[in-house]
């Protein structure tokens, strides 16, 4: 899948959806953060040059779908979290994107 | 200054060395994290382009010296934390990569 425009009057997925999507991105977890639903995923990545090599390659992700997620790296640790800013919550877009950068690494 | 040895056998700073210390990095908050002292500074950076290539500037600045900061990039935010994992506190090499972190930017 591909991510579609997301503009303000979108609305943020409902509790079933969520609940379907989170299936298919079963590394992943549903956090609450001031309010907001994530997507959150700690990745382990063995050193540094790695954690680096793959924040670049989330961030190469993140521009050419023009939407970014929070990246966290310490040493060998990448935590990511993927939401849709201008809803305040989650969009089908956000699933699409943890999918992908599961991919990546 | 460079950075120096630093082993478990090391101990923190001082609460009179790290006053003094943070002179030199005004720029910088001393925060609390789990107990730990760290430094702390949030870079604003216009844009994601250039949060990611400060971060690949901060990790090479970071391999050269062997001592690595937490990086959290979010869009044009780049926050990062230096302390000293192998004494759970704040030594002079701190203070020292944050300056140089701060000229980086």
């Amino acid at each position: 899948m591909k991510c579609e425009a997301c503009d303000a009057s979108a609305k943020p997925l409902s509790p079933s959806k969520i609940e379907s999507f989170m299936q298919e991105v079963g590394e992943w977890s549903l956090i609450q953060d001031s309010g907001k639903q994530k997507l959150q995923r700690v990745f382990h990545t063995h050193n540094y040059a790695k954690s680096i090599a793959f924040t670049n390659a989330i961030a190469q992700l993140a521009e050419t779908a023009n939407h970014h997620p929070l990246i966290i790296v310490e040493y060998s640790t990448v935590t990511v979290e993927w939401w849709s800013h201008k809803i305040d919550g989650l969009h089908k877009n956000d699933f699409i994107m943890a999918a992908k950068t599961s991919d990546l690494l």
